[in-house]
């Protein structure tokens, strides 16, 4: 069963970006996808970092979520010191709405990836799907609840009303 | 033998984009992966991606890579029609630089994850990079290409020396 | 009559872009103009996106205003199914105020157009004026309305006192 | 015939717009759409400006497209003294590469519309195609040529190959 | 007595503005510089524009300040048809806080002159008090209590302690 | 007659802002405008600054156009020193194109106006007219002149051709 | 004892800068840093400005810790009369949220340094962290203190348990 | 002798990044301080980042520089490992000409600081000076050249004539 291994690390800076990480660790749980959700800051706790991210990969990680805002370094850091794909998640910043942590998460240079998701909750669920399409290649059961998961979410747009429809 | 298998579709709104898409192209030849290339505009062929991207899976691909500049539709569209991984490259645009490639793909709508690249042919590199990364986890002998070419590129950073050194 | 006919659909990808695009409705009410109001997401509802566009003209819709937030591309996939006039409302959006969505919207490819309004409200109301304005080239009797609409606006304007207005 | 009405006129601040407007006018050529080319300053020629917005649906214009740079007024200040529809291209200006030319053509005020077309030649060209979507809602065999030209479009793009192209 | 006399017309596209703009008038107001408060849209009310800016030297006036937000066509638009001063103030606006005005406002042709101030109230307190130091050049007295303001300010700031102040 | 006097300074903080600067200088030759032209760098020369804007009015100048590029903090700092009219020219930057050269200039707090103009060549001129203009309110020679160079500048765009204008 | 001393100088253009600089002072008080608060504005006591800057060093201070908002110039205009290290915090401002702080401080000529920290309190908070590292350079005990400040730090974060922590 | 030690370390993530950094290691030279140049690429060498960052202060080095570009963490994750000073130097980046740089760069989150300077060559001088000026704090002579040299810069500027001087 998936739910026993925990394929997923979710990694974010300060416990202060969680509300906006919850978003990937719901869509894993709604996917049944195993994961771990931990506090490395790069910046504060490099130490932390560098042992998550050289060891991620023999604790049986396979895919790290990073949620990072400001001078987001966290996913790219990671990134260089593994080879799972890695998908970095901006949180939305103070001043700066979450431009600064794009820009920060998304312009790696040539040689270690970082897969960017949008800025804030959107971006922090749509890793959780990301990388539940990653580990379903490999998992025909997964693949299923993905296609399923996807196909609820066009349901329920079409059948959304418009609010406050006007007579037409 | 991977190189037999085209497990990636390396795809682009047009041949103008090819410059910047080849990097891609190129790292997967350097990590042995196949791939196709094609010309896939969602403007002016909503017909081809539609039937690309509905039939992506069936033809057994398991990582698109898509490259599109400007309103750059095609990743979030592609993504969209399948739930395979989908990486986005923002081309580099003529007027803004990319800035509105990388804003029209990274800022996705939760429900359809576009791993977002960086913008031009860093990210169209690590495009490659990260396909192989996903790939890897069901393929031990790219697992090792992908961490040896990693260690040749560390090894070519440490042996560069600074250009024109000064006596320090 | 004008009323008994719906020559401009309105669509939008998600119920929560209704506050906004209800502005371009209540144009078109004060103007005559018959619409139809839809969800359509061109992210979570692709099928429908397909057959509403192509299916557009046959319907009998003259004029689509399709309004989106952050990689907003649902005005210009449905202008790349449908030679019908589209025009296109950025939605603001939480992070980026909507800037993301103008220039998804804004920088589409030569080839396939997009008539962009401004982001939010005013942008949507303007759709609506601009949908009634193309209409008019073939229609007297609206474009009398809308010459009135417009009288009326300038001289709400002009009546309009200086709030708190200093002794001068 | 339609050659010989010129239902487009295509206004720009300066004849240094031109390398770009005429992409506008290109585009109405191929579709034998008649147009007018003409310099109206809405800052160095304000009376004429005046004089064209005022007369330009007594001379039998249908749509007007307005190309300026910079703090771009004229698209703006057109739509306030006609209900004919405007399109606006942006031209790419000198420093800031056209983001203020979109942002002063886009953000205008509810009440008064202008349809914003990309930034440069693709705007121009598209703000051709979109007149000609506006005309053939009248026009048949417009209708037809749009048809017949997208078309082709489509298939020069599913005929390009990739260039140098890679061995898959 | 400089206060029988209207120097300065402060104009704004709408009511709205008027809590900015009346930053303006109460500078204006300390300085004892007779100003006209007037509601003149760009886009609403385009002949009063017209005529606004033809006949302002006429009336007496000697300096113009213009606020607008968005697509800020007044301040360009009143300095395209007079060769007064034309002072400009962006209105902080709602989606891009300005940045549209502002740009709109600054980023004149060259031949058409604006003075564009910040985006807001300081710089609608600021067109004030440049208006006053233009009319100074020709008015002694207001010189002088110009420079006493000034002094004023500085003694202000000067004696302001720091708010909640350590003990250092 | 004017020429003998030099009512207008315009400074630089360095001689590489003079292919700017001069096109300031060229209006006011146009106009028969005195000035002269020094280099005054806020940050290299700030004895320089203080001497400059503590004394230009006792030197006789009665405008000041000051030009200055990035963190361009000359125009503010002379506008601290003196109740002058200070205009601002953003030079074009070469990271950022004047983006930060705009910001410095126009974005001053409430209390000490600076009078911006447009970034780069445009803007230089603009303060050569906005000086004239200033100064025009105590000339009527002056004035007749700026009005005269206003209408050749109207001739001449009407005059102008469209380039390789097309048969329409 | 280093409390005796007050090597540090953090100044602001106003009292309302003070809410974001005190996390300047916190972060000094809690490595026992001495250092002195005062207003001194740019634009509005020039003189001030003059007098604090050119004898700050003979005064004893090591250090300037300059805060300022929008057309920030303080740190600048500082730095160009001391040899002193300058470190400047843009504080964000209401319309661009201190963009133009940013850009005003971080994009100094070639020849006077600011080194400029991040928006705000995070930016003011660091910035009397670097006076400290500083400092430190010549009081082994402060770099002790600072050592410790630092591994506290990261021990806070270990043991910071993730918000509403799921189970997984 | 000061230049028998090398108490500044200039590091950067390329050999690209050289001609740029070069104007820090020339503003040391001039200024007679030693320093050391090294390739410490925060992505592609993470392990002798670590090492760098964790041994600087052991080595002797007092003052670090780090230049990077993009996605630009290097100045960031060495000030994350140690307590020194660390000037952060955003290099220009092809598609966003250095905004990404400096933005990933200047907004650290508080605990952590880096100095950040203008991007590109302007900024690399800068770090030179600004490392000079730290270091003078306790080194009277370098305090004394430091001052000459910024003497000799403004001398320098109040030589420089105008480019092309009108005659005025």
């Amino acid at each position: 069963m998936v739910q026993d291994t925990t394929p997923v690390a979710i990694i974010m800076g300060s416990s202060s970006d969680w509300p906006t990480m919850r978003c990937a660790a719901e869509a894993l749980d709604e996917l049944q996808v195993g994961y771990e959700a931990l506090i490395v800051s790069a910046h504060r706790t490099p130490d932390r970092l560098v042992r998550f991210a050289t060891s991620a990969e023999d604790q049986g990680f396979q895919v790290v979520i990073a949620g990072a805002g400001g001078a987001a370094h966290l996913p790219g850091m990671v990134a260089s010191m593994t080879t799972l794909p890695v998908l970095g998640v901006p949180v939305q910043s103070k001043a700066l709405s979450g431009m600064d942590s794009l820009l920060s998460i998304a312009q790696m240079p040539g040689g270690v990836p970082v897969g960017t998701l949008a800025i804030g909750e959107a971006g922090a669920k749509n890793a959780g799907l990301m990388a539940a399409s990653i580990l379903a290649l490999q998992d025909p059961e997964l693949s299923l609840r993905l296609k399923s998961w996807r196909q609820k979410q066009s349901e329920a747009v079409l059948e959304a009303p418009v609010q406050d429809e006007p007579v037409t």
